[in-house]
């Protein structure tokens, strides 16, 4: 029995939550049965979970599947199932190693995708030539033995910046600050998001691409009177819009840009002149959700 | 009431788990009481956690302490409280930020140390000159109201390899398996751990070199049949030797060398001759712990 | 003398070629004279050359212009004179500095301009919302004492990725090729460029745009033998274009996407799946110019 | 003829300095015939120049080594060749290319090399693990037809600091300089050298091991006037130690530590207390070379 095992191995010693798997797995693919190519260009992580304890603690590999094999998996399965969207391939991998290894019970694959543009050519977006766009699409979907399939999907890297409408005014004041009030001030910050699905069968396409819109409009719509309220006002609007979407959650550092002093120097600087510095920065994070 | 003024503004939309606070704060501190200085350079986040749904949900900043604010904290602070341990700092700065925020309820702090030699001149360590070392010490110390305090430390970026005495061998194989067994292959990984103590009074610095010292003399010590074995192994050795850790997690990249194919041009690579992968690689991630 | 100082301090050791100045000097500028706002987003070097043989040598600062200086002139000359291109503010730098450093003979300035494109609402580009695009604006100028001066520009980090009408094939083969010949595969390049202007008064936003968009046409106009003929064509297609071009130098790794081998599962690839590699790359660098 | 074949081409167009290679070649080799172990782990870039243009221009890669074929023979070269120096396979490289490539005339090999230390276990160095050390070692060698060769060699990403016996006092001020003098500072910087050899047969791993020494002796040896001057006084040691060093090249990043304001807290630095910036960075460059 394993865990008689372990208390011989390890006295009163045992292994604790625990996954392994594969990571970095560089997929592209082309679909190429028509003149107008689709591409994916995605970085895939598989972890499994499981009863792993023989090989952890006894050092036998008997009921492990090896990470190589994960990554020829990934590459195979793609050929025919890497068709539309992250999570919906998500979706399928997740099924297959639930059955492919012999002890895993649960799972999850994490995917990005960078994304590409058509190179326009005279106007027209060209049907086999791209450039690598801005910003990153994340999926991470998990699954378990009995059934249960979480999806979730992201937004990284996504830098956005507003020079007016933004302000911070009226907070806490005591022996440590420095800080004068603004109403003006520019707001700029690398958008992370993620959030869950109610669902695990959707328009994910359409789910993501409208995700990224409400997120980058709120931003645009309203005087800032802090990141932790346009945080909220973009996940309120997301979740208005998108029933399909439990709740969400943002990483929105703040990169601070601060008015060179010009003056000493005789020159107004009038809110033009500003240094943005790489740290430190604010960090602002937090949840929007559905009322239990 | 708060709670009514978000279901007005939210319709059934709620702030969830949040935090913000300040992160990059790069903290150097000399200690020159004596001619042999002292250093401690360190990268510091603070993240407070709080009643902040004023803020968030209807703009009002009156509750905040500003990010800004706490900045200038932890760069006050640091004059009489960064003396010792990274993890003494931290229960510092938990313990000031809890009175100091109205609004806060609880908080963490992560610090970053970044390690630094004396240069040795003439065979004697300099007692003002000092190269960056490798690796990086982590702790993260957070606290409540209540009173509840907990310290983790942690390591990171620590990249050890052996040339021998570690294979993979016996695992399951299946459609997809192409991966030969090898009972002498190198193994390589870029250490993180973690860990959490079960007090927060106990010598710190002690601690953190006794668990690097464990992990890395453990990787050392036995033939590896897995990384998922000698992930066990260092967290079983740690334990052992401490009685102050409550338990560890390492993730464990496996960096894969590959023997190259030398044998199409005639020469013999003998287990000489590798590529040094970036990706894809292996990811072995897990906690060992007491019984509970 | 100075060159008798040198001989007392060194003994028939000198100083060769140097330069000192200001890196990272991260400028953010803001037109908001109009409701639609303009924005600059810039890092800057400044380098100075001259006769600062006594700071070196000697430790004699009095020539010098100090660094943070350097700074705070880059700050205060953009409040005026960064209005258009970073051509032109690169020529005022170089101008200013060659009068404002005593010793100064000679320098350049390196400008990395981020790019940013208006966030779309409802079809319609916002006023003072931004999100950062893709690629980098690349300037330097350089001028001297004697009046001289030379105007570069650039791009860089721009990713591109043909899924067709590109091959390699008729290569040298001798004993340590095993290279396939083939003519369909993917030709993946992230493009760093630098070009040279026979002047310095052009409409430099108007040049740059079109050299990026006749390097991304060509990119796509022909089938691609190698990434040697296309960098030649894409140097080619610009000179003719632009006849205030002199000459053009590209930097294309080869990224290479490898099919991954399906077949031994019993799946046919199709030219299809790919493994997308970091390492090792091609990398095809060269100029393009005007015969003398 | 070529150059009739261009004109017709190019149109008073032609091909100007260039060369094509592999980077990013991830070598890394054990010499394991002995119970301890030896290792080095390597990248390598070559770049071969020549008479590319029938490739270039015309689309002809008749002539073309594929750099496919230069990654084999890199690893295939290391299994007798690479035994010593990085230095010396940098030779055994540049004399295998000259001949390999049927259009060859010139090349250069780029080897930064990772360096490692032994694990201690129970104070003695292990056998056979070890862990990455710090900083880089890296060569360059180049040759040509001719039979001319030349040796260069370099430190990469040192990190070095001193806390005292530095300062920045009587530089030039001018209508922007703000900064106040200092006898007092701290000295940071990165340092990146690379030196010339004037003979190919030297012992490499000696002059390296003597060049970073003399590089981190000098570094502590005096009060620094300026980067500027322990530039020089580094070089100058180095060439004086060491006749094979023609001469010597570093790049200094002012990795500036600005004192914060605790004053305005009630609160006395002290010279103790640090904001690392990490931009904007003095940068301070130049050669120390031997009078001709």
């Amino acid at each position: 029995e394993t865990s008689g095992a372990r208390e011989t191995a390890g006295g009163g010693i045992t292994l604790g939550q625990n996954n392994y798997g594969k990571s970095g797995i560089r997929l592209f693919k082309v679909r190429r049965d028509a003149a107008r190519h689709e591409i994916w260009d995605l970085d895939v992580r598989v972890a499994l979970e499981g009863d792993f304890e023989a090989a952890y603690v006894e050092g036998d590999n008997t009921g492990l599947l090896a990470t190589d094999t994960m990554r020829n998996t990934v590459y195979a399965l793609a050929k025919d199932h890497l068709t539309g969207s992250i999570e919906e391939f998500g979706l399928v991998l997740v099924e297959h190693f639930l059955e492919a290894g012999p002890t895993v019970t649960s799972l999850w694959v994490e995917i990005t995708q960078s994304l590409w543009d058509r190179i326009g050519v005279d106007g027209r977006p060209h049907e086999h030539s791209f450039v690598r766009g801005r910003g990153e699409r994340r999926a991470r979907v998990s699954g378990d033995e009995g059934g249960g399939r979480r999806v979730e999907a992201g937004i990284g890297d996504v830098y956005v910046l507003k020079t007016t409408a933004s302000g911070w005014e009226g907070f806490f004041r005591e022996r440590f600050t420095t800080l004068p009030e603004t109403d003006d001030r520019i707001l700029a910050t690398v958008v992370t998001a993620r959030w869950e699905y109610n669902t695990a069968h959707a328009d994910f396409d359409r789910l993501w691409r409208g995700v990224m819109d409400r997120t980058l409009t709120t931003f645009t719509d309203h005087y800032s009177p802090s990141a932790q309220n346009t945080l909220y006002r973009m996940g309120k609007a997301v979740l208005e819009a998108f029933p399909e979407v439990e709740r969400i959650w943002y990483s929105l550092p703040n990169v601070h840009h601060i008015p060179y002093d010009l003056e000493r120097f005789g020159i107004q600087n009038g809110g033009e002149i500003f240094h943005a510095t790489r740290d430190p920065y604010g960090q602002i994070e937090g949840w929007v959700e559905r009322r239990g």
